[in-house]
């Protein structure tokens, strides 16, 4: 079955991918500002829309759109900024 | 709110994504076969896996995997293989 996960309040949507070589969720992110926090490392790209990213122990914020993905340390947090509803795909590991 | 579509006792489910210039979906597909019916014309993108698809009034299928798209008209009836539980990301319209 494929497991659907909301946070904040609905306002973070997945779907989760399973079956391939890692686990990875597709996804989307409201308009809205986020913490989230990482278990394994995460590969992040946007399918369609903005993400504002601030990774973990970073001052200055990058910007990532269609077809473009960044990674983040596992056991961390990072801030995301999302100015337009955004479609994302995450890979775990 | 992010609206969450099922089908096929939820072996597709879907996520709107909603505020860009066209209606758009990410969803995934478990392994299997289905018929999908349009309404509006569809773009449908594979995000990570593996589409086999037989296009209204054709014979043959053709695959399609990450990063690959094809269309599929209004108002018409396409099918489906599933080898493996596929990403997807669909632009209506």
């Amino acid at each position: 079955m494929i497991k659907h996960n909301e946070y904040f309040e609905g306002k973070v949507q997945s779907l989760a991918v399973d079956g391939h070589e890692k686990p990875a969720t597709v996804g989307v992110m409201a308009a809205g500002e986020y913490e989230f926090g990482t278990e394994l490392p995460e590969l992040m790209t946007v399918i369609a829309g903005e993400l504002q990213i601030q990774l973990p122990g970073e001052s200055e914020w990058s910007t990532y759109r269609n077809g473009q993905s960044f990674n983040v340390a596992g056991n961390s947090k990072f801030q995301v900024k999302v100015p337009v509803n955004t479609a994302y795909y995450c890979i775990y590991g």
